[in-house]
């Protein structure tokens, strides 16, 4: 059973995970090789998984078979795992509970070599349309507060696997930078009784200086304190607190709006490895319209080092004007019409 | 000019480094080449890079010149910048100063190939010294409220350079990590009326479980809600809020610890790249009686990566229990014993 347990000082909770249990010796580097045909993400390998907990299927197609064009199933080594009761407890000065939650793998496409920016605004879609699928089956627990969606996107970003997909952790608190943005957002309304998103996104229009595009009901934009070079941000142009409140028909337009991110990525920063966050309000009867939800990317482009984790203080070698000016330049047809030709 | 600016939701504060400014094709990885003939801070080369703050050198030899120990020199691609006024003004919404700040590099020992591990304990004690002298003279500079001192080891660790060095970095403003242990500290004194630390070495000695050595007047431990494998903490048994209160006689014994841990950690895991950070008290004239001083050591093991950028929670797969089991079985003497037969 993992164990959730609570640093005394600052009050940040870690999981210790006996699920992912790994020995001293494990972390001496050992090059890892990839095969295509052994991957556990391709049909025809689904009973090297965990059942589905749902598929987007071909009528006719069964369970745990070849047929699928989006699958989701549990994290064969979970970080939190779902039986059981959590079992808060002391420990001394110290807490602990048990290690309860969902942890979910989104298999977003059958094609092994198809990363996001491959795949057709359609399929991107249907994966964004599974991640709200999941939020609302997984809200039902009683026992979750808070759902996390993310990708990880290559060896360096923390992907083990190649094979484009998606996670979901669902954890019994909310997470602590969940409850410093909703604190922060919270506060900043109290005082003015507006978004801070809002304007945020207001500024942004008007100074155009970091918007990288501005779509139909989103923007892209890289933030103004943004921590690491060609962070990006992409955001719903009305106020939504929760990404449960998009509209069916603008789930086309999301996708669209993150292919096109994703590719001017792609293209800057030649294949960068990058993670992605969608930061969502927690489940709770309690009203969190002070906030506004929104995708965080972050490409991994610099180590992270002793300052950084010392301070919590970032240092970001490249100007997001600087970053937002080359991301608008990119054409992003030409990758288009490129990977279409490749793919007749 | 580096510019600091304030994230407005969280109230997060980042470096935008204009002196290190990168362009986006210098992303691309370029495998790198190091040659110690070519190292900059080996002797024979004090003039490639700024002019000595402070060495200890050998009586007579000349500054910037061969014949020192250890030297102190600014940062030659500062993340903050050392003239000028902070000049702290709004940008619409957001807040942003000038990047006003010291950044400097203590070299350690003029070996190219000693690791602080091949060392002497009289050589490391000289390192903490020269921290002591450095935040001595800095903290006189009243537009700076905290000094962090860190070590990056490794290139995976964000060393840019492989000979032996630490980094100093004075900020204008109270990090917001340093100032999230500061208030967890704080509340925990203002409801028990004792330091959380001293109450942590309490329940540490009393458990023995994740005590990886008692030393005289400092213990290791693997702290009980480690976010890393191998996450390691050297803090003074007796309640010190700054590190300034060492006396001078404990520094030998700090330096012995200090090495100590760090020959573990490299037998343990093959020399890992690491960071280490000194945490201490701010510079600031309120009394910070709360805080105790301590050094984090982070062994760079696993990757950071989507989970954990959205909410701050870390997944640790070694049980802090275990990874201190492993550190007190290693032979300590063996490595001493090797090394000082390597350099007869």
């Amino acid at each position: 059973m993992p164990e959730l347990r609570k640093d005394p000082v600052i009050g940040r909770w870690v999981i210790i995970s006996t699920e992912r249990g790994r020995k001293p010796s494990s972390f001496i580097p050992v090059p890892k090789r990839r095969e295509a045909s052994l991957c556990p993400f391709c049909p025809g390998h689904e009973d090297s998984t965990p059942p589905e907990v749902m598929a987007y299927r071909a009528p006719g197609s069964e369970p745990n078979m070849p047929g699928w064009s989006l699958r989701v199933i549990s994290n064969k080594y979970p970080a939190l795992i779902i039986e059981g009761a959590l079992n808060r407890e002391p420990k001394g000065i110290y807490d602990r509970m048990n290690g309860i939650g969902a942890h979910e793998v989104i298999i977003e496409t059958p094609e092994h070599a198809h990363d996001m920016v491959d795949m057709k605004v359609d399929e991107i879609r249907d994966v964004l349309w599974a991640y709200r699928e999941r939020m609302i089956d997984l809200q039902r627990d009683i026992r979750f507060k808070y759902i996390q969606i993310f990708k990880n996107h290559g060896e360096e970003a923390g992907a083990s696997l190649e094979h484009s997909h998606s996670q979901l952790i669902a954890t019994p608190i909310i997470p602590k930078r969940v409850l410093e943005k909703l604190e922060g957002s919270r506060r900043y309304f109290e005082f003015k009784e507006r978004c801070i998103y809002c304007d945020i996104i207001r500024q942004e229009l008007g100074e155009n200086e970091r918007i990288v595009k501005d779509y139909d009901a989103y923007i892209s934009f890289e933030p103004f304190a943004s921590r690491f070079p060609f962070e990006t941000c992409i955001i719903p142009k009305a106020h939504q607190s929760s990404y449960l409140e998009i509209s069916k028909s603008d789930f086309y337009v999301l996708a669209s709006c993150l292919k096109d991110t994703l590719i001017r990525l792609r293209i800057a920063l030649n294949n960068p490895p990058f993670n992605y966050i969608l930061h969502t309000r927690p489940i709770s009867n309690e009203s969190h319209d002070y906030f506004h939800w929104h995708i965080e990317i972050i490409p991994k482009l610099t180590k992270v080092a002793g300052f950084e984790w010392g301070s919590g203080f970032y240092i970001n070698p490249t100007a997001p004007e600087d970053a937002a000016a080359f991301l608008r330049g990119i054409d992003v047809n030409e990758f288009e019409k490129m990977n279409a030709k490749k793919s007749n």
